[in-house]
């Protein structure tokens, strides 16, 4: 029995955008219908380093197919000025629930990126306005990129907003995708007035101002993953629409985190989580009851999404013969 | 930046017994000390499949070194009928605690046999009698051959009996071990007669005979690994000096953890941790006020059990060029 290792490469040639999308989508539906095993994030805080470890275990059924596995993930704020190293890397386990033999190990950095982009697409399927063409961007950094490849493919993106104090990250965001859309350079109000924002950083005072932002935006507020981390004017938050990914990793560190432990926001505030607008439990825009001004979505990333994510990935690497085989377990009985 | 993969061979290459026996004691002395983080086990339960995945996540600091990482494994009780494939399939991922760097992924079976030897030798070093010559074992399965290997570097082994019902498993332990030491089969009673005893079965009836054993035998009791398992009598327990690894997995899922359920042993019975022997804050046998008679080891072992051993495989495996390097995470900035 051997091992499928897919580095950075392979991850990204297997990563599928439309079928990543589907996958999380089922994900989220999985998740509302109680059909996975997710235990808590677990952490490991290293003060002594200025980092963390985080174990990100899950299991998740659907229709067809069910998948298991973990990702290993740090954060290391430090790494990129004392080792040229990224803040976070990932390491995924991908194993078949039914006998546990670990079938591929894959780039767990690439796969997160892919994955949340994904995400924000599942979103903003169900939240933006149907003939949504505009598409901000605010943050140019690694994960902008899947931002636009994903929601791409749920609306037909014709212009694109970027928004970065680092000029060169712009330009290098401008030349990637220049080609294939209208992208320019503006502020953060000029990405907040589209149709669709996506917003990537991670600052700890909102960038996107309520003024500024279109009648009927879609935001997938995607920065916030620890406590503290707030992009979005509070103001804002509490007169949208706020659909958020679950509801523990939301208020303790996602887009809503400060704005709730301040009580600016409770459960009233919140229309609800994604996976119940995915499965019709809940109207999405356009439908009966549905919302129709500014909607937010908070996500900090679920165990589920990468799980589904790397069934994606490893099945298209197998169909396509993409990855390095290793014997890496003893499987003698 | 490469990751170095550790197949089964190279993780048996590099676990050097002396040196892993040290580096397991060091373990259990930074456990006693608090220089650990070990978030508790957290299971994925897959009843439709009878089996689990458990991720174990640790952090240690010792004298010298320090080591992350995480063991990703499982229990499928119908993997070797069904698909050929060993009940425990496990993978490890070894990190840089500084910079989270995956420095190595290695083969988590065989580094989880070559750690419960170890675990064993540290409590037998500190239990046995000094001048122990025999060994019995009882269950000749894939987890006694590290008993041997690494109780002989601690106490100076003539003679081993070894008993098991499936006799191949016996003609094997027998084949490997034969010219090293006096090796012959026998009852679980006389294996039990033995200086030192380590028990390695799945059993959930006691086979270790309160009557049979040596007046200062020390037992490790290495095979209980979940609630309802249970190797040795209760009287034998409950009158022997009992050693524990850790007070929350042992009394959940250890040696004593059905006896304990039946309120047959409380705290008293309990001598102490095994890091406290380790640290001298308790005395070992044959210091002043240290057990006499006989002694029960309960292992049901400790993530840092597996970081302190990964530690010692991959710094083997780069001194002497073990293990295939790859470019597994991204790493750009």
């Amino acid at each position: 029995m051997e091992t499928l290792l897919l580095d950075p490469d392979d991850v990204s040639a297997g990563a599928h955008t439309s079928e990543l999308i589907v996958a999380v989508e089922e994900a989220f539906a999985a998740y509302e219908r109680g059909d996975i095993k997710m235990p808590a994030k677990s952490y490991i805080d290293l003060p002594e380093y200025n980092g963390d470890f985080r174990s990100m275990p899950a299991y998740m059924k659907a229709d067809d197919w069910d998948a298991a596995g973990i990702k290993w993930v740090n954060v290391h704020p430090d790494n990129p000025d004392d080792y040229d190293l990224p803040t976070v890397l990932g390491t995924m386990i991908y194993s078949d629930p039914t006998n546990a033999v670990p079938l591929a190990i894959m780039d767990g950095t690439t796969l997160t990126r892919k994955r949340t982009g994904a995400a924000a697409a599942v979103a903003t399927d169900h939240l933006a306005v149907a003939d949504a063409s505009t598409l901000g961007i605010i943050g140019a950094g690694v994960q902008s990129y899947t931002q636009l490849e994903a929601i791409s493919e749920v609306r037909d993106i014709e212009t694109v907003v970027v928004s970065d104090l680092r000029e060169e990250a712009v330009e290098r965001f401008i030349d990637r995708f220049g080609d294939e859309f209208d992208v320019r350079e503006g502020s953060p109000a000029e990405a907040a007035a589209c149709d669709i924002l996506s917003t990537v950083t991670p600052v700890e005072h909102p960038i996107v101002p309520d003024e500024a932002v279109g009648k009927h935006t879609h935001i997938n507020a995607m920065g916030a993953d620890a406590p503290g981390k707030h992009e979005v004017e509070d103001a804002l938050l509490q007169r949208a629409t706020l659909v958020i990914d679950d509801y523990e990793q939301c208020t303790h560190s996602g887009e809503i985190n400060v704005p709730w432990s301040q009580g600016l926001l409770d459960d009233e505030d919140i229309y609800g989580e994604l996976g119940a607008i995915v499965t019709d439990k809940l109207p999405a825009r356009g439908e009966e009851g549905g919302p129709t001004g500014v909607t937010v979505f908070d996500s900090t990333g679920l165990a589920i999404q990468d799980v589904a994510a790397a069934h994606v990935v490893y099945e298209q690497a197998t169909e396509r013969d993409i990855g390095t085989p290793f014997q890496l377990v003893d499987t003698r009985v």
